[in-house]
């Protein structure tokens, strides 16, 4: 019998003993945008230390200038490869509190599923790559793999110093691959294996005319009002049918090649329930392109927020002294961030006139990330989810950046993959978020199933 | 002796005594937007009301539904002309009060001037018609008009309940000129006529798309975004020169006439200091207009707000569920304020996408208002000033609307005459509000004149 086998019988026979302490662990408020959270979060991290000690890992708690890390690794040895996990124990806050069914920190399980602050967002997706530890611990004396694991606590407030906890402790992370589950599968039992992240250049742009704020009655006619201004050069930047009109914009796009294409034909998607629960009569944007490549192939242009005057109830005769927008658009594979950056800008002041004063501001640029598919990191990705899930996972793209990942993609060269266990419906940040259990412990054979085709492969 | 002389000779004895008494009326905090200024209200009002029956009049407290109203009448004298005054006796906040260089309620002399909140706005100069009706009370017998004060308490908080007040009174009130002074002279010495006023319509409109805020990295690409609408139609609303596009706008526009034009370019205007007071390098808008005629005669068009999606600090990635604008027109003679709200609506219908909605409101119709110089009110205006200030007025126009006017003249069709004896520079509704007492008195005087000058050409 190989070891895998040994592994994953472990994980069956010690399904409600890891789903009592995934309850355990959601009992802990640790909302990390909550500063009264202190001696919860201690407490979470502290509990998350002491299950990685029980199962054998080395743990230990270490301190950032916000929440702490939790960091655990198997014993290093020589010639094989590393993993490295990354997860959150902070959870989102509760508010509103009153439309949970029940108390968000008392797990509560209906349906197959638990019901709790963080059930899936993090600690439940998170846990499973923990008990996937332990069984390879108890039933084959350890991973074939050298594991770490890095659990923040600072996720849901943007991880503002996860990067320079990693660049300060850089050689303890150095991975092959990285295992990140924070993200859903596809549909239910239908699990996606997402290789790409579209980039991100965001922009903040301010136009000044007068000095002040006036009076319309008293100064119309003769002052400057930037919120034309901005609204001129904001419907100059992508016409009525959605093409981004910045020169320059789309050069260097790779489109997807005819195998994406072929795979996202297979997607099981239902536009039209889409749009409905939009609220909408029909997707919008590019209608040259089909659905998946508009979401995930497609640079885009949105404005995230316009602002001018008065925005409050009822009516106001200013002319605003100053108004602004804040823009951001997806990057693909083949633009580059910066140099977007850079035509916006152009663009932006071609089209303020003399008498106005402009202030451009880039908040991030950060390209887009192709994980590629024959990456042992992503071939034992895809076999793990056929084990583990008894079925093939789809090849998808995301829409959105998820900065960690651009990091240790782009910054740290380590493939990483995104193996999700949660439900598009899971009601993350949100009251009633769940987790299916059934879910819970797939994911764990999944994860005990990674580590096992990994080493294979990649040795 | 003609009467008005004794009433100016009066003027010119009282000098100290009518000071001694603006210093009082100053010294009541009544200031209308605060909830606890009750009892200041009540007494500023009561003060005000015994200083009418001092001089001779019938006076009475009114209650509204908000603050009351003070009103006061010579006896009533058949086939004599009525003159209408109005004015306020409650005053703006006085935040922030560290930047007074003393305190506001405790007048304080300096430079001729009297410092203190509610000097020029409205205390000072609603007083001065008050001491020219005494002047006329005690050096004469009485003014050769039928006369009636209106002094209300919630001008500073929109007068929500004076319309009202007047319509259920409204036979007390019919007058056949109404004096306000609750604007300014041109310039130090140098007093104007301001014979029209322009009108406003104010529109607002809200563009839906999806029904929820939307990620705009996993929707970005499929989901509308009204933000961009808003934009597109703001931007066809006006062109970079200033011209309005909305069909039919200028439909009626009456030019200004050629003693008008001859009239402004004898105005003492300084454009550049203007524009640098206004932190600009030079005016804007219509360049081929001159810029009385740009404030004063030209219709406008001002985005006075636009609002859509995160408008805090830093980066949000949300494509908004709804973005909106609030537009006013500043009208003039020729043009009707409904039809120009239905001509807005129209323009912005006709650019909304099929896939999203929108919700017009429409807040505000008022037309232009023009006084004919040639009506006894505006000859006996200039008249005052002539004599009051030793100097011709100025004719001019205001850009604003001052909606108890258009009331007066609209509604009650009665002819109002704006006699400014305040500073362009008196701090109105900032810190270290002045009024210097020179105006004070002649004021007084113009006010003495008013009455003379009307009740002879008005017979």
């Amino acid at each position: 019998m190989a070891a895998i086998d040994d592994v994953i019988q472990y994980v069956e026979e010690n399904r409600a003993k890891f789903e009592d302490e995934l309850f355990e662990l959601l009992r802990f408020p640790s909302i990390s945008s909550d500063p009264e959270s202190s001696d919860e979060m201690s407490r979470c991290a502290d509990w998350v230390k002491l299950n990685f000690e029980q199962i054998g890992l080395k743990a230990e708690i270490l301190p950032t200038k916000g929440w702490p890390v939790v960091v655990a690794e198997t014993e290093r040895e020589e010639g094989r490869p590393t993993v490295l996990v990354y997860g959150h124990y902070d959870v989102q806050p509760v508010d509103p509190v009153d439309l949970w069914d029940s108390p968000p920190f008392e797990p509560r399980r209906a349906n197959g599923n638990v019901y709790a602050r963080g059930a899936t967002d993090d600690k439940g997706q998170a846990f499973t790559h923990v008990k996937a530890a332990e069984a390879w611990m108890k039933a084959s004396g350890g991973p074939p793999v050298n594991l770490v694991f890095l659990i923040e606590g600072e996720e849901e407030i943007g991880s503002p110093n996860l990067e320079d906890f990693i660049q300060e402790n850089r050689s303890r992370f150095e991975a092959d691959a990285v295992l990140v589950s924070d993200t859903s599968q596809f549909g239910p039992g239908q699990p996606a294996l997402c290789y790409a992240l579209r980039g991100i250049t965001y922009m903040e742009f301010v136009v000044t005319g007068a000095k002040e704020d006036l009076h319309s009655g008293m100064f119309g006619g003769i002052a400057p009002n930037p919120a034309h201004v901005v609204s001129r050069v904001l419907a100059d930047m992508k016409d009525a049918n959605g093409t981004i009109q910045i020169p320059g914009f789309y050069d260097g796009v790779k489109p997807p090649e005819d195998w994406e294409l072929a795979e996202y034909e297979k997607l099981p998607w239902n536009y039209e329930e889409l749009a409905k629960q939009l609220g909408i009569a029909k997707l919008s944007g590019e209608q040259e392109f089909p659905v998946p490549v508009r979401k995930w192939c497609r640079p885009t242009l949105d404005i995230n927020g316009v602002y001018g005057g008065f925005a409050g109830k009822g009516a106001k005769t200013v002319i605003p002294s100053k108004a602004g927008a804040k823009v951001s658009m997806r990057l693909v594979p083949g633009q580059d961030a910066v140099r977007i950056a850079e035509i916006f800008e152009t663009f932006v002041r071609e089209r303020i006139p003399d008498d106005y004063q402009v202030e451009i501001t880039n908040f991030q640029n950060s390209p887009a990330t192709v994980i590629p598919i024959e990456d042992p990191a992503m071939q034992a990705g895809k076999e793990a989810f056929a084990k583990g899930y008894g079925k093939e996972p789809l090849l998808t793209r995301e829409g959105a950046s998820i900065p960690v990942v651009a990091f240790f993609v782009d910054e740290m060269k380590m493939p990483t993959v995104l193996l999700g266990f949660g439900l598009p419906d899971d009601n993350l940040h949100a009251p009633n978020e769940k987790f299916l259990l059934e879910d819970f412990h797939r994911g764990i054979k999944t994860s005990a199933h990674f580590l096992d085709a990994f080493a294979r492969i990649k040795r």
